[in-house]
């Protein structure tokens, strides 16, 4: 449960753990027991008191999130036992639900943890937010910050495979190595350790960027947009240097080079492509069987890691998607047995 | 010409007025006598040495911008003596051509100073800008910054044509008066005497802003896109508060905005329509023609006030388009005559 809405970077005691009886299914309803429980950056978000696109967690309330579960019980029949589901479960070890907004999750596609990486949102949001939003062409530059991350990872490689040369931004040298040689990313670079970001950037994309996916906002995207090629397209996906500010942070005032430059930005947010997840899943599925999709998990253990889990990926901790382990997925477990 | 670059607000010394013998048009070419002179925002950015969408002008090089003329002599036999045309004769009094970029201007169709302003780069500017770039629907709020001038008052009344809720954001209550009482505009103000933008906003644009039609950029355009609507559309012109500052103005970081509310930012110059200028050009003459498109005119007179007109027009002097009147148009005068 949200114990007290975070000021600046979020601390464990912002959180507090409940536990109380497991709910019974009424008629329509069924019960999962959750295997997985999602870490993303848009939480940061949700326990903010101030307008998003949705509304905020309360104090005191459930803390809302994705997770992966096993049906245990079910009085819908469009649910059975067994099943394996992806959904808003909150954080929680046991859900009760009328299954909206939940899928059925196939466990001989993958394990089922994926579907919230690379098979859920963040691997829609990489599909959605690089296709869709910024129609890169092959030869293209594409740059992405955060690219070590749930999502920036997928986008770099969904750019190789539309023939782009991609370029990574992330905050340690051992993720720009597993960016650089395995997954395939043309080129990385560590923020953290590069005191001249626009040197660096004028290095690594010696053409100009045609496409900025950016993950992070702040000084690197004022960087960035400075070397934006004519007709250059940005993806805004997130900002997540800016979620833990209290007020809307000074930069310089970057409009006029939309202006010289043509340049076209776009928010987004995974929601607005929801009739068309389907074509997502399918081919983000198809290109992780051939093997052109890599990615990686990260796993914190028990539901009273998820504080932990979550200050963790927000400070950049995470290679790859962050979740957290609340039970084995290989051990069904039905009401009664223990 | 160019005397010297302008640091800051331009000056009339940092321009010279350069005497030499009209010249004569060889094979191919011909000779205009100007009759008027455009001055716009965007020669501002032509006297900086910085990089843009053009090469900048060279001190001491004659200044670019577009004008109308009559054909006094030609020996290219697409031009007859006594044709009107538009191009970009830069800043003189005649100018010998290949015709390159040039077209003819029909004096029947209105007068033809409007050839630099309804009926020319502004008004294309206004049609492409608002149309194709922010794709208006009926019933959708408009906002227009810089609302008074050559594109902003035709945006707005395209937007009105269009069925759009109008507001206006202009420097005097004059200009605002014309907006609302002879252009039809909703609404409008005057930003140099309201201390609360943001308020005003939220009075003059009660159910949101779904598209904003930016000239100006700086705390106008802060303040407005945190009242965007879900999905708004920032159409980018001009940043005309930025065209002096030596370097980047900072302001709020923005790009927050643009995740949560799905906001679309693009940048354009009209050159990027050429192929549909002729589109363009009729459906503005038509509304015209059937009184739904107003403009005006404001005019210095002679060529030694270029300076002038052009730093008046950056300190927002005008209220429509402003124009230099070179000759009067209505006196055809061969070479040879006096």
């Amino acid at each position: 449960m949200l114990a007290s809405r975070p000021v600046g970077m979020p601390k464990e005691s912002d959180f507090r753990l409940e536990t109380g009886p497991v709910p019974e299914p009424t008629d329509g309803q069924f019960l999962l027991e959750t295997l997985y429980l999602s870490v993303d950056p848009y939480m940061r978000g949700r326990v903010k008191a101030g307008p998003s696109y949705a509304k905020p967690v309360d104090v005191g309330g459930l803390m809302e999130g994705g997770g992966v579960g096993r049906v245990i019980a079910s009085k819908n029949p469009k649910f059975q036992v067994g099943d394996i589901v992806e959904g808003m479960t909150g954080w929680q070890s046991h859900a009760v639900t009328d299954g909206a907004g939940y899928r059925k999750v196939d466990p001989a596609l993958a394990p089922v943890s994926t579907a919230l990486g690379v098979l859920g949102m963040p691997g829609l949001t990489a599909y959605f937010g690089l296709l869709d939003v910024a129609n890169p062409k092959a030869g293209e530059t594409v740059l992405v910050s955060g690219a070590a991350g749930a999502v920036g990872s997928l986008v770099g490689q969904i750019g190789r495979i539309k023939g782009c040369r991609v370029v990574g931004i992330a905050g340690s040298d051992e993720k720009c190595r597993w960016l650089v040689e395995e997954l395939g990313f043309d080129a990385a670079f560590n923020y953290k350790t590069t005191a001249d970001l626009a040197g660096k950037l004028d290095e690594l994309c010696p053409d100009g960027i045609d496409i900025y996916f950016d993950n992070v906002g702040g000084p690197i995207t004022d960087a960035v947009i400075g070397r934006m090629n004519l007709f250059g397209r940005i993806s805004i996906c997130g900002q997540i240097s800016q979620y833990n500010a209290e007020k809307a942070e000074q930069g310089p005032r970057l409009l006029f080079h939309f202006v010289i430059r043509r340049l076209m930005a776009r928010g987004f947010l995974v929601f607005d492509f929801a009739d068309r997840y389907g074509e997502g899943l399918r081919q983000m599925a198809e290109w992780v069987r051939s093997g052109q999709l890599k990615y990686r998990e990260q796993f914190f253990h028990g539901i009273e890691q998820m504080p932990a889990a979550f200050i963790a990926m927000l400070q950049g901790a995470n290679t790859g998607k962050m979740l957290v382990k609340i039970r084995d997925s290989r051990q069904p477990r039905r009401i009664g047995e223990s």
